[in-house]
């Protein structure tokens, strides 16, 4: 069954990379953590408790008397959940956004896929900024889409200038991720701005994904791009209900762009799963309609979090805090090995699993800088202040 | 905000049509019918019921006890429920299939996709025949891969050797669906082996969709292609646990192939959607262990309609029945217009919504034999024995 096929494969879907979650998840898999030093695992963005009772209670309900729970629905979403993100998206960013403006999506990798579709197909290219996450990556390689790469500075900020240089006829879209993943770094409104001009002057689109944006450390609108009337000729937002309200396993995440666009978005979306699943839906409804002091308390914890994060960094011998925001800290770490052997040495006698920066960004000699090498991603979010003070002990004790 | 875009546009995705689903809705959302003529919905082949209150209780109890049910899982699927399928195919079809031969996807769609992603990229061909499922044309379209028309006779039976005639390096793939959609028919043992073979011979794949395999009327195994120990070369299973657990909404499908191609088809998967959601896997599992007695009275009730179908059909003057099976009858009208056309009369004379033969085939002068035009789906899967004597008499009373 394993023998060599006869029958053929996809050279693009060979040649992209198993998925960092899966090989991580394969480094711990048949490691026994002793109980006085169990396992702490920052290697994923994922909350690990269930949605607040309330949210559970009314997903029941649907589940037990709502018919439609069950049955296929409209290809772009519930229409009230549509309606819902387009007046919050309105009221946040101070913008024109219309229930026809949003879709819902399996997800927000799916959005993304689907964005990147509308936009691009084999033969074209799309700017990166590297480190990047991941799946983005993954799905321009197995498109056939190029990945130009813009490699961030020591900042950890993507260069506009450096971008406007390597557009030409192919590149169709910037994607810009803020809060970022890998680094939590909330990208400036100047700078998002300036990507914004610079897609607009070049008549590419900029994709912006918000997957994090409620875990943002401003109260108000985190960018001003929707207050341009004519947003939707150059801006595709994603967004996703997973982190927000807990919902990571019902798979509901958000595009908001042009109709024409939309319109496009429908086609591949129909196709890939017909419709997003009913209850998921139902439960980010939910959220957005009665959860909203939950979520601000939520909110609090993380960017308390975060505070902790970069209070006890600066003791670490030579360690460094690169980013800090929403679930992440990017850090350098002080060892000569690149950063996958690091990550793995930190399993085996600190049991810590990070993500290393070689899952994020290319390796030195393949266009990396060897940003890749020194860094490490730490997903903090599920991590209480009592536990960062264990995993700074872990660090603090830790040599190659 | 509908203003012409500056920004750019794939032409794969914008060449793809847009789905006959989201089309059809249309054409009835602004007609208003009568209450002694309400709409008769042949349209989709969705069931319009919830599942059965043992499976809505454990989806509740799941929501409310398990945490598990709101987090993320695995890319490929719960282990118990691929387990379940591999155990289950394993006794059906008398072979070997292993855990790791079958995977859970996001609805059946999205088996698809990842099933052609696996094996073509842009440029390679893929062998489907028509009548098809416009999904499965649709993704090849704005995969950009040469969908290659198998056009049917008109028995509406692809035939082995005119595919073999068209093989060439491209071809990566032949696509068959058993029982079918659009037609019906449910494919011979004889047939799906001889295009087993030739896949064999010519070293490509067979993809067969099995969607509507739980409503065969044969009671044992549909084909024998799994008693091949090398079945995993060349054999790729789709499934759905849509239809026969009443589980549209929550978008839960299944490949089964082999481990090493499961590996590319992990990659896809986790690219688009990360996994599939939660709650409605927990409902096929649950379908699987406890709903093979109503799931038997089911497709009794499915086969009487169908012979309901095969009873009333020949009355009706110049109509002939084509095919019909599982959800599906597949009917020539007799009138001169396209069937498209007739189809939108049918709406507003007879309150009846078929979906015309053009949706599934290529339009004579573009590759079609006219077939498309002369042909209409009939999805009688919703409507019981007195409900078909009322589409027979609106049938017999239409004229164009």
């Amino acid at each position: 069954m394993t023998a060599a096929h006869s029958s053929p494969m996809n050279p693009l879907l060979q040649g992209t990379i198993t998925s960092p979650i899966v090989e991580s998840r394969s480094w711990v898999e048949n490691v026994t953590f002793s109980e006085d030093m169990p396992l702490i695992n920052v290697s994923q963005a994922a909350p690990v408790d269930p949605p607040p009772a309330p949210m559970r209670q009314a997903l029941a309900e649907a589940v037990s008397n709502d018919v439609s729970a069950h049955l296929y629905g409209p290809v772009l979403g519930l229409p009230e959940l549509r309606e819902s993100v387009a007046r919050h998206c309105s009221a946040t960013y101070g913008g024109t956004i219309s229930t026809g403006n949003v879709g819902i999506t399996s997800g927000c990798n799916q959005a993304f896929c689907a964005a990147i579709s509308s936009l691009a197909g084999p033969g074209d290219a799309v700017i990166l900024p590297a480190p990047w996450y991941f799946n983005h990556k993954m799905w321009l390689d197995m498109a056939g889409i190029e990945c130009r790469v813009l490699m961030c500075g020591d900042d950890m900020l993507p260069d506009p200038q450096q971008a406007a240089a390597m557009i030409d006829e192919r590149v169709k879209a910037i994607v810009l991720v803020t809060p970022n993943n890998p680094t939590g770094l909330e990208y400036p409104d100047g700078l998002v701005t300036a990507f914004y001009q610079l897609a607009q002057q070049k008549k590419i689109s900029l994709i912006i994904d918000e997957t994090y944006r409620d875990f943002h450390s401003a109260s108000g609108a985190p960018h001003s791009l929707f207050s341009d009337p004519d947003w939707s000729d150059t801006l595709i937002q994603l967004y996703s209900f997973s982190k927000a309200y807990r919902l990571t396993g019902h798979r509901v995440g958000a595009i908001v762009c042009s109709q024409s666009r939309m319109a496009e978005v429908e086609k591949f979306l129909d196709t890939l799963t017909i419709c997003p699943n009913q209850l998921g839906q139902r439960g980010a409804l939910f959220g957005m309609r009665h959860l909203g002091n939950w979520l601000a308390r939520e909110r609090a914890e993380i960017l308390d979090r975060a505070n902790a994060m970069r209070e006890g960094f600066p003791q670490l011998d030579g360690w460094e805090l690169k980013g800090c925001g929403a679930y992440f800290a990017y850090v350098s770490h002080p060892f000569e090995a690149p950063s996958d052997q690091v990550a793995k040495a930190l399993v085996e006698k600190a049991a810590v699993l990070p993500l290393p920066g070689t899952m994020f960004s290319p390796r030195h000699g393949e266009g990396g800088t060897g940003h890749a090498e020194r860094h490490m991603r730490i997903a903090f979010a599920n991590v209480d202040r009592a536990g960062i003070d264990g995993l700074f002990a872990r660090l603090a004790a830790f040599s190659m």
